[in-house]
């Protein structure tokens, strides 16, 4: 169900910083009171009132409920500029040196594969200097650029190994790593599920401890991430299970999904993904509390001042709660179902990819993949929920989650090519059952919330007003006027109060 | 020396057009008189003032002495949108059914080269519905994105050939056309340079006859281009110019630019540039004289008018004359100067690029390496433009000019890899004095106009003052306050002067 909407006033920024940031440049002889840290609300008095850049008043009309405040006093230094003249000067510089001083070799592949990478790294030249920026501005918007340039190289990459053959793609990563494109060695998964062994004397709960090993911090620190950036509760247990569903439901396939049930459910769900989820509900809310007061390094004053506002760099240069009322109305319910599906599948992707290319798990580039996938997908989140959430204003998907959704879907792709196999396997008849028990329960519900429920919601306002005797007809109920406009209705009436209080 | 310049009022709208026209969603409920076409400046009357986007105020001082004025309904339909969703599911289902459905050929070199079309095409796809947008919207942001994109893949083109040896980089071109990567044969150039040529009794005149080919169109379209892009008659000029100076001093390197005296002078530069300059100088009288005028097709009444509409589609969104101002001061000085080099450079490099590539000159990809700097050189002398006409707004160097710049130093680093021999052939004795001449005279022009006369004129006002006895210091001479500054006070000046006014 949806939740109260709390109100609040002040001076509210939110995506399209970056633009906004770099309008401040002119705005920056505010006189602050000199307490030093960015921490105060009381010193930052609303004497700054900051543009709202590009998104202007509509913005602070349909975001206030879910943004925080910011002040910013509009400092824009060396620091923040993006150098776009330097770095095509240093790119020449390099070229010049690297192609006209330096002797090319005769080796056509070593020269290939060096074109290759001169190529990527000029792409990410252009792209961290003059890409599109995206919502976050923290620490430095080049940062994000970095980033968005990777995941189109990574794309790009997907798509290259998606057009060769099975042999040729795998031997392929070979050019990457010389060790790869070999055959990974069966294992042996499962075993002794005992909590308590008798047969071992000398420690009986040594299946425990073998489970105790560094996937352990792995889960936590993972679930950590994925709550920031789901930043919804609920969402995040859903996934969390449902993964764990999916691990019983495919351990046919891929034999490292089959554990214990208690590895399943205490160790999983409950100790490592709970305590995870739960640590970043904790800085969920901190980070929501938290006064976002930017000011220059050099308009802080004291020392302790200056080490904390470089410190704090590294937090969000705002903060969006995300709301996502999965239940207000058909769109965003079909919008959180999918999200959901396309975690699931990047997640599952994850253990299918590394097995169809054959990387050992050990693999560096496995890790890369997950080190990517944090810095891109609490990005392609974001953009997702303002797509999500107002999607008259921000009509165009944004630029990371489109290619986000392009990846998994790639991914998937390959390991669909790759092996249609294991993919093929049967699934047990048992889970099979359950799995269609479950999309016949989910579909139920949305029929009967959505369409149902609405409709005799109607029929009984309609018979109300008819005994009621008025021609009001203008005054619905928040949830009578129809499925698509339940929300939209919802979210004018909340607006209209607040017209109407300022 | 700085033009003066014009006042005008009314609503200023310019660069970043297109994330305001993506705004003006909500703006669309104007009441416009109902002439239906979109020239009569007195039918859309001033109610119509649309929001000036990020730009804001600053823009509206800044730039209103050189950009026209803008009109717009705001009308914002399904022609407009980027489509990001559609696009990425059309891309889904094709990825799909080419991956899936069709069967993978068991050649290694076919799915190379297809997997490296495929990758270009996604990033192209990615590229049209979500790169950052430029100055230009007509007739469709997608446009220009597309053409951005091109640019992109173009220098990672060039950047990968520069790292091959000579040799693999010209037989690499076999990749894109088989018929490619042999050596040209050798052309005889020059000969007979009489106008009138007695020893031919049937024609004399047939060495005319014989230049006039194709090339003179190519010249003619080709000089109307480059003079809506740089839109300056004096820049033309000196380009046009300098550039039949530098054949004069080239052809002991290129065969082919040895010419005869009258086709230089009085076929190319006057006739063809010269020509091509003034109707393109007739252009530019028109484009910022015609008023701009944009209501959504559906909110014109009449059949023409909607015609008419359609038609304006392929002219600009707006207009900024530009105003070089090359001896305001040093900065943009230099800054011109260096867009003439940059200029000629990328002149020369069609010549030595297909020559050192071994290309014929009739080869479409010489043609497609010309369309594609016609439409990627208006986006980026426009960008350098606003890059120096207000350097503290926009910041950063705009991401076409960056990649032309990039793309003109590359494509010069190919030639003298490739071909260092052409290149160092040394330059005959009566050039070398010619050049070393015409560098002595800019440089002593450079320091009298940036140096010693504003010295002499600061203090010639000192000894003025001194005389009058007044200690009004603050009321300098336009260009008594100092070299860099000079251009900034005028500027102020006349802000001042317009402040007042409003």
């Amino acid at each position: 169900m949806a939740k109260p909407e709390s109100k609040k006033s002040g001076v509210v920024l939110g995506a399209g910083r970056s633009a906004a940031v770099e309008e401040q440049v002119n705005n920056g002889s505010l006189d602050l009171s000199p307490s030093g840290g960015a921490h105060d609300p009381a010193t930052a008095a609303p004497t700054t009132k900051p543009k709202s850049g590009k998104q202007g008043s509509r913005e602070n009309v349909s975001r206030r409920s879910t943004e925080c405040e910011v002040f910013d006093d509009g400092t824009n230094t060396f620091f923040w500029r993006a150098h776009t003249v330097t770095v095509l000067f240093i790119l020449t510089c390099a070229l010049v040196y690297v192609t006209l001083l330096e002797e090319t070799p005769h080796d056509t592949a070593y020269n290939t594969k060096r074109g290759i990478v001169a190529s990527i790294l000029v792409f990410l030249c252009f792209g961290v200097t003059q890409a599109k920026d995206g919502p976050f501005t923290r620490p430095h918007p080049a940062y994000w650029r970095f980033w968005m340039c990777v995941t189109v190289v990574y794309e790009l990459f997907l798509i290259f190994i998606l057009f060769q053959t099975v042999h040729d793609g795998r031997q392929f990563m070979k050019y990457i790593d010389p060790k790869l494109g070999v055959a990974l060695p069966e294992r042996d998964y499962g075993g002794n599920c005992l909590i308590y062994d008798p047969g071992n004397t000398t420690d009986p709960y040594h299946n425990i401890w073998d489970k105790l090993d560094g996937f352990v911090p792995a889960h936590f620190l993972g679930w950590y991430i994925k709550t920031l950036m789901i930043r919804d509760w609920w969402m995040c247990m859903i996934i969390s299970v449902m993964f764990e569903f999916l691990e019983y439901s495919l351990e046919h396939q891929l034999p490292n999904f089959s554990e214990c049930w208690w590895d399943h459910w205490i160790m999983d769900v409950l100790v490592c993904n709970g305590l995870g989820i739960y640590c970043g509900m904790k800085t969920l809310g901190w980070l929501s509390m938290k006064p976002y007061q930017w000011q220059g390094l050099w308009n802080i004053p004291t020392y302790k001042g200056k080490i904390k506002r470089i410190a704090f760099q590294f937090t969000p240069y705002s903060w969006v709660k995300f709301e996502w009322k999965p239940a207000s109305n058909l769109r965003r319910w079909l919008a959180v179902c999918g999200i959901i599906f396309m975690f699931l599948l990047a997640e599952l992707n994850t253990f299918y990819l590394k097995f169809v290319l054959w990387m050992p798990p050990e693999h560096y580039l496995v890790l890369m993949r997950l080190i990517f996938f944090v810095n891109v997908g609490g990005v392609a989140m974001r953009e997702i929920y303002d797509f999500m959430d107002d999607p008259k204003f921000h009509k165009k998907l944004g630029q990371q989650a489109w290619l986000v959704a392009a990846i998994t879907v790639t991914e998937f792709l390959i390991v669909v090519k790759y092996d249609p196999n294991t993919i093929m396997l049967p699934i047990p008849f048992f889970v099979t059952q359950c799995w269609i028990l479950g999309i016949i329960l989910i579909l139920t519900w949305t029929l009967w919330r959505f369409f149902i429920r609405d409709i005799t919601l109607r029929y009984k306002e309609t018979r109300r007003r008819k005994q009621e005797g008025t021609g009001d007809w203008d005054r619905t109920l928040g949830n009578g006027s129809g499925t698509a406009a339940t929300g939209r209705s919802k979210l004018n009436g909340t607006e209209s109060v607040r017209h109407r209080k300022s």
